[in-house]
């Protein structure tokens, strides 16, 4: 990184950037895919300062669960990361706003959007020295600050845009696929908690060979319906034979709303990441939109409280607002 | 299949029908994926006579390993199990004249083609009643009565032609994957004894998860990698973490082929199907051609005999010749 050249008469004096959520398996590609929505996201704005070093002005929309001490918040660690490995710690100084717009373990790539927005917003302030690629093994570093573990499943759609695919992590393999144009996701958020390293924990550390074979047929499927705009086949493909039974439990009415999401016609029905939200992928944003509808009517009249998002898939990633 | 019609006045007398050899598994898709080559093959010569029923007049290439018994012949079987679905088994008489020209036990799909030549020639000979799609079933059931086991990685790229994925069996749902046109395979059989059944047994029942969730990585990047013909991604995703490690056991010299098959430049190399035979996967003719030449060269001085085939992928499937 010390061959990136900052100038630095073009530092910009402050940026704001939304970072997307995004919703990590896809339903059936546990660990490896992965697509960002419209909404919600988070937003950071970020004020060039005289004093070297980055600092954590204010956080919203936390309930104050994050902290402000610059060395333990993910998202000014990243930015301070970025700055050392361009070696200009030095010589800029920086203060943040994070402005949440979605709650944190909802399963929906809280920790991700955030740390995406601080990362792109530190770029682009200095004058975008750095492709996305370069940015992404930041990403993935704020990741395991984060939760513990530098999983990309998250990071690599918030920042990529789009659906991605993790090939591999021995180097890290960020694979852009293809977004069939009438792809939705109804999604919807009960407000129950359900921690990322409990869902993680749930799961068994060996699986039947033939349930594997299983997934990955389904995995290959989809792979191949989102190369062919096939929604039939995407359809058929979202299956998850391995990690759904078990994390459903945690999910209050989960194949209640598994079956209200099919009844309203979605091509597939799961949970996003670890949970609890749970998604709905619909051809076209009507009946999204009935199914997130009718879910969250279920969820009501089971006294849970719900938020309920319908977005096309984001292919654009992070931006400049 | 009660509603096929046959006109019986259009039945040919006798027809030739060529089924290629196939590469199930594809290195990193076992169970889901495999593709057909130019050659080696099977032949079926099938020649319509008065007497009704279904009768093996020989086979050549088998070293008498096959049963002339119309019973117990996987070919004649699964004739006359099409003749029985089409409700004419008393009507019409063929007889079946089968050449194999490659060995049997070899890992690309011997009896697929056989099955696949067997079926494709009595539909033909009938003025074609069934489609592809649905002769694949009958297809299915041949695999099962010469193995045991009803898989379709041999028998649906040996009959549809291409790189083919076996999205699931319930219902079989086989899906034709795009062929990037400068993929050649560069095949070699070492003539050692691997019976599918015990290639079969040494596998584990479960894997490791995180084993699982590196293998579907790799068959998520393949399938993108067909898609954007894409060679390096290609390279980059064809590892089998979970199947080769135990196979590759049984088959003399393994590592050994595969350094120097990956010193010539070939992408990947793996096992073909339950093997013993292997399969060099390259950039154009010209590489697997080297890869295989080096390969058997390697075997030759082992003193172990082998034979070697270099094709790209066979698009068509079985023709009548």
């Amino acid at each position: 990184m010390e061959d990136k050249r900052i100038d630095f008469q073009n530092v910009k004096n402050e940026v704001r950037v939304f970072a997307p959520a995004t919703v990590a398996n896809m339903i059936c590609g546990f660990d490896i895919l992965g697509f960002a929505v419209d909404f919600p996201g988070d937003e950071v704005k970020m004020y060039r300062v005289e004093e070297p070093g980055v600092r954590i002005r204010s956080i919203e929309g936390d309930e104050g669960r994050l902290p402000l001490d610059a060395d333990r918040n993910t998202v000014s660690a990243c930015v301070k990361m970025l700055l050392e490995a361009l070696g200009i710690q030095e010589q800029i100084g920086v203060e943040i706003e994070l402005i949440k717009h979605m709650p944190i373990g909802s399963g929906l790539g809280s920790s991700s959007a955030s740390t995406v927005a601080g990362l792109f917003a530190i770029n682009n302030l200095l004058g975008d020295p750095l492709t996305k690629e370069e940015l992404m093994p930041f990403c993935v570093e704020g990741e395991r600050l984060a939760c513990g573990h530098g999983h990309a499943d998250n990071v690599a759609p918030a920042l990529m845009g789009g659906i991605t695919l993790i090939r591999g992590y021995n180097p890290l393999d960020v694979i852009k696929l293809p977004v069939p144009t009438e792809l939705y996701a109804g999604i919807v958020f009960p407000k129950v908690d359900v921690p990322t390293r409990d869902a993680r924990q749930l799961i068994k550390e060996k699986v039947l060979l033939k349930d594997a074979v299983t997934q990955w047929g389904n995995i290959a499927g989809l792979i191949a319906g989102l190369y062919d705009s096939d929604y039939d086949l995407i359809g058929r493909s979202m299956h998850d034979v391995l990690i759904e039974p078990t994390r459903a439990i945690l999910i209050p009415e989960f194949y209640e709303m598994k079956q209200l999401a099919l009844e309203e016609g979605a091509l597939s029905f799961g949970i996003s990441g670890s949970g609890p939200s749970v998604v709905a992928i619909a051809r076209g944003k009507d009946i999204a939109e009935k199914a997130a509808t009718r879910i969250q009517q279920h969820l009501t009249a089971c006294d849970i409280e719900s938020f309920k998002y319908v977005s096309a898939v984001n292919v654009d990633g992070p931006k400049v607002i």
